[in-house]
């Protein structure tokens, strides 16, 4: 279900629909929800950068989207008083934190974000966790860190240029560093990311609850790392298709951003991410390249 | 401003005026900032034991009822573009920690509520320091540890037993304990309460920004001390007035609480509430009491 109409993904069964609306409309959210999905993977979200520039709308579709879901499980469940009670996989973000940091966050570092995002996040989270602690549905909140490479267009994100920068190169295209590159962050790829969200819906909840929001794995490094790792992936010629073009909004937002996790918890429940930044390139050239790049 | 009709208070002048509405209702919260109100003292809300139980009224009531005013704010300098920009003064609460606890909680502990209520809060100081940093309000968020002794009736709070212990006993009533002597919290009294609320209106911003929710110190004591101190203060018979009479629900909200805060920053900023107990008791009995109780 998106805003926008989905596109049938290829390769699966008859068993796959397609739904379109907006689900901070309630009678929209209560329509899908009528529909009993055992497991809802909400990901649908406006992005950091542009919840920043548009706060209502920010505020409508990571807010009021979310409740609008979580009110409409509620409702179904009370109506028809069957114990319908779906597992819900939240996809949250670092965006949680907000500078100045520790040298590595641990799992109960506080929650001060420096975005309209991280904000819309937390009280999303903090709903999922009372929603959950009420009985009413089982969420998990997953944190991811920036996904890279993501695949296709440009979108709003601050983040965006993460994945800019190794895609457009491998693509024979040049690519805009927005920041410096002594920024450090936490990575994982889009294959994590989606290996995060599986394994949230099979968790036994006695191990999590009633603190359901969970911080995930990455790769830590630098920009420079990042491009040190193209250039042994790919070459120098790719690696120097890279433009310093500084953005001072995207420095602005990146400057708040977390650094490095301790991220104990995930990765006691089992969790996985990449081990370095070479493979989550390597993971964007054989999913999303067909396992070639310009040269 | 209240829901329920207000009185005018004793001994002020003729400035001050009562209103009464739904906070939750734009319009309503659109009409009362058009009076342009320069600081804000924002307390309006379900208390935890209510939210718990209510489920809709807690958020209608503590989420929306923010979230209106925030708004009604942000549309009225938007419309207006004179620069209003008025200080908010939020009450927010310790139930925005839940357990388990360190043995003092650091003010960079993260926010995991075990109510309700606590949950509310946390997505209240989330938009507070969200407005407060998009520059349409100067934010401040103070969490009140349990203010005691509360004057007049009991009210819906879990917490509310804690004023009941010493307040009931002092008029020579008696009072039910609902939890185990053994439990630990912190507590000031309501004249800290107005002196933190107070001292929040006039706090430097760049003193506390972008950080504006704070944690309140106070007197970190088990009821058995309490008690102790109701017997130093008032004598044997009054003491002998409270009887347990344990409650499951407030014993199982009460667990989920805090019990002891470093409150390090709020301190270091000037906050100040009462050195012992036995203060406190002589709080309620110089403010509420005229001096005196029955012996």
């Amino acid at each position: 279900m998106d805003i926008v109409a989905a596109t049938r993904p290829a390769g699966f069964s008859d068993h796959v629909k397609v739904r379109t609306g907006d689900l901070a409309d309630p009678a929209i959210a209560m329509k899908a929800v009528s529909e009993r999905p055992d497991v809802i993977f909400h990901l649908a979200g406006v992005v950091s950068g542009e919840a920043e520039v548009n706060l209502e709308k920010g505020y409508h579709v990571n807010l009021d989207g979310t409740r609008s879901l979580l009110e409409a499980i509620r409702k179904e469940s009370d109506e028809t008083g069957d114990g319908y009670k779906p597992r819900v996989i939240f996809t949250s973000s670092i965006a949680v934190f907000g500078a100045p940091f520790p040298h590595a966050i641990p799992d109960e570092f506080h929650l001060t974000p420096l975005t309209s995002y991280g904000a819309q996040k937390v009280m999303c989270e903090q709903m999922l966790a009372d929603y959950t602690r009420k009985g009413i549905l089982e969420g998990v909140g997953v944190r991811l860190p920036s996904i890279v490479v993501r695949p296709g267009k440009p979108n709003k994100a601050a983040s965006g240029f993460f994945s800019g920068i190794i895609r457009e190169p491998l693509n024979g295209e040049e690519a805009q560093l927005p920041v410096a590159d002594t920024v450090m962050h936490t990575h994982a790829s889009p294959r994590s990311a989606v290996g995060f969200l599986i394994h949230a819906a099979g968790l036994a909840r006695d191990k999590i609850e009633p603190r359901i929001n969970l911080t995930m794995p990455g790769v830590c490094c630098t920009v420079a790392e990042q491009i040190e790792a193209l250039r042994r992936v790919a070459g120098d010629k790719v690696a120097a298709r890279i433009r310093p073009a500084p953005d001072e909004l995207i420095m602005r937002i990146v400057a708040g951003w977390p650094h490095r996790f301790e991220a104990k918890r995930s990765t006691e429940l089992g969790f996985v991410a990449e081990g370095s930044f070479d493979q989550i390139i390597r993971v964007h050239i054989d999913e999303d390249r067909g396992g070639s790049f310009v040269a």
